[in-house]
């Protein structure tokens, strides 16, 4: 078996390395998605490029599938072994290479995460800026062309991944792009990999785009009476160009969820959490203005802080949310949907899509990153309940066709993997068959991490 | 011969649309870069993505060479048909489809340029930032990955087109990306598309990203003692995280140039030219604190002005500036170079390159869009003269391997064409053969532009 006989090479090479225990292979074999668990054949911790050149060498002459793993964090089982294979586990390649503060750039290893840079760059008076909730790999986040919070003002790791090295599938080492800020030299392959969830090449290094430390940051919360008015706000602000460092939505539901978590005692309506980005001045600016627009749409008393502890309660409160909610049903699985649609259709979308759970027996509060009209409902099930699976299923399968109608995507960051494959025809038409070209063209064995993103005969 | 017959078959279906005279050929057969003229076979004006889609499916039947053609101004030599064959001339599909004032984006077609849509777009508060000087097409803007004075604050085309409807080699329609802000949906086919100088799809429609008109603007000027003292402030300038809308560099020569074509007396020493926009409270205060940091490096007095008049009196002097330049030596031809460097890079590749220049016959005033690390020289020779096109050839040609030294790209925003395709293979390494592979399989008869971007057998 082909498998067998590339973990047997590799055996030659890296020993007990090569690890096929049941334990690390389990570990390697779950998600955070609904799909069933799938163990890989083995997994190596691969502690340089050159290692992850051999290793992929080796597989091609087995014809052995690879897939490429950072923290596991992924939500839809980008990173699940479907054909088996060797899972590569970057927990050994998670260095901060070099940090160039006059460039404000940085070189790391995949598996660093992003909590982990930015602790290295405390006191350089730089940070990264992308924040997906979770401590994912950069490595990870690169892969699945991950955002959050900050992407409004700062872009997701499109605008943020610089330059890549890669290993491609025949074992060859890659370096694209550069550390220059713009160029016109030819094909953008750092932008084709990043997001290609480790079909075409399996990064081994990134250059990354590093942000100053506002001078001031203040952040604020203020209740709305509906839907249209929080997402009518939004969208005017966005308007008025006010450069918000975070715009996030909480519809009813999920304040609830919040205020029985963190005790708070916010009116249960839809909520902006926001957070602002400047000078003092300019920060104060950025407030009041949003305060008057928050006015015009009725929202209620609007307090802004700039004390360190009130913005840090409040974004632990936002980053907690996922939990919060899941404690409104204790035991339950949260099934995590991801849709982003234009801004003018967002109150629709989001409308619509209350409509629609208010009307199933399930829970599904709904939270999102609305200043770029990216929103989530996290539907929750009793585990192992296949019936509510399949309601959930169904719901977030409304709320995919219900994005596509509005000119949106089923993933606004989250990933295609496996969730969103049966999706990708309906939005891309020929475009999906152009990207299994390409696939086939970079990949022809189709050996990096198989039955994700495309599909090819 | 194959293109004949492609010829003679789309004559069946065009009839006297499809041009062969010699004044329309000669119109498309010139460039603005040093290369000679090259004719194409024929000349066609498409009116529709179908049409464009009928044309290719013929011209790939005959294994007949497509050019796309916008307004001419590229300068690399871009269009020119190389190897024979159609040149598709987008003067008649040219419209703005639609404006989205709630999403702030819209979409036209490839001929339109960027002034004819800024025209459209005048009653709306909205505009489309991305200017390279020329008023270039859209379509060609994208396909070279344009940028230009304001790409600092608001991105190249790359960062501008939201989405793409392309016509690919065997004539299949394909929309890429969609009018949402983000998306993981898949490889990012339209990063793909810009920048790949119509040698893997030929844009038929763009989606594009539009800006609030600012609420306030203001300009300034400002002397420097030497090269090193200018780009330091630049470099400090973009640490602090003022939010430049412009910021560009003259050197002492090129000043000189503007000082005589425009009646102005600056002194002749390196300047910076600025540009603010935000709030009127924003705006003096990035004003203030770029003036404290010019203060600091030996700026001279740095007069700022929010008058209209005065603004648009600075920046038509840059970009009148290449003509200015060429008026330094009536009759000459410029040969216009293009390299982007890290910004920490950014002094010493500036410095070099004048001090390369200054002990070369030539003069070759230096210009750029420092705040992203970009920069030209426009080195002067006389039209028809071997030896000096050889010196501007030898000059530009260590223009290029200094950027690659420096961390650099041999091409910040004009592109590939024919000039640069020789360090392609160095900036790239095998990351150059990866876009030949992808050429290979989205364009397997080489119809696309051929000779362009790639080596391909």
């Amino acid at each position: 078996m082909s498998i067998q006989s590339a973990i047997a090479e590799l055996g030659k090479r890296f020993g007990d390395r090569v690890q096929t225990g049941d334990s690390v292979r389990a570990l390697h074999g779950g998600n955070e998605s609904y799909f069933d668990e799938i163990l890989p054949d083995a997994v190596i911790l691969p502690r340089s490029t050159d290692e992850v050149s051999e290793i992929v060498k080796t597989c091609a002459a087995h014809d052995c599938p690879i897939v490429a793993w950072g923290t596991g964090t992924s939500l839809e089982a980008h990173a699940l072994a479907v054909r088996g294979g060797i899972t590569l586990d970057f927990a050994e390649m998670a260095a901060v290479l070099e940090v160039n503060q006059g460039d404000m750039d940085c070189r790391v290893q995949p598996g660093c995460t992003r909590e982990a840079l930015n602790t290295e760059l405390r006191a350089t008076g730089l940070f990264f800026p992308v924040d997906p909730g979770a401590n994912a790999s950069l490595g990870g986040m690169a892969a699945t062309r991950a955002s959050g919070t900050t992407a409004v003002r700062y872009g997701t790791m499109r605008e943020n991944v610089l330059a890549l090295e890669v290993v491609l599938a025949d074992g060859r080492i890659v370096r694209t792009g550069s550390r220059a800020r713009k160029s016109s030299a030819g094909y953008d392959l750092t932008k084709l990999i990043v997001g290609s969830e480790g079909t075409l090449a399996i990064i081994t290094e990134l250059t990354l785009r590093l942000q100053g430390q506002p001078e001031a940051a203040a952040s604020a919360v203020c209740g709305f009476p509906d839907i249209d008015a929080a997402v009518g706000a939004v969208q005017a602000v966005m308007q008025m160009g006010v450069p918000m460092a975070r715009i996030e939505f909480l519809d009813a539901e999920c304040v609830r969820a919040v205020n029985l978590a963190d005790g708070r005692e916010m009116p249960e309506t839809p909520h902006l959490f926001l957070e602002f980005h400047g000078s003092e001045a300019g920060v104060a600016e950025q407030a009041e203005t949003v305060r008057d627009i928050a006015d015009e749409f009725g929202g209620s008393a609007f307090d802004w802080s700039t004390d360190h502890q009130v913005r840090a309660k409040l974004w632990h409160a936002r980053h907690n949310a996922y939990y919060s909610v899941k404690a409104l049903r204790p035991g339950c699985r949260a099934v995590t949907t991801d849709v982003c649609v234009p801004i003018s259709a967002l109150a629709q979308a989001v409308r619509e899509t209350a409509d629609d759970i208010s009307q199933s027996v399930l829970m599904g509060p709904i939270l999102g990153h609305v200043g770029d009209g990216n929103f989530h409902a996290a539907l929750l099930i009793e585990e192992g309940s296949a019936e509510e699976l399949a309601e959930a299923k169904r719901l977030a399968h409304r709320m995919a066709e219900r994005a596509l109608r509005l000119g949106g995507t089923v993933t606004g960051e989250h990933g295609v993997g496996m969730g969103k494959l049966k999706y990708m025809q309906d939005e891309h038409g020929d475009g999906w068959q152009l990207m299994a070209t390409i696939k086939q063209a970079m990949d022809p064995k189709g050996i990096l991490n198989p039955g994700k993103v495309v599909e090819v005969n």
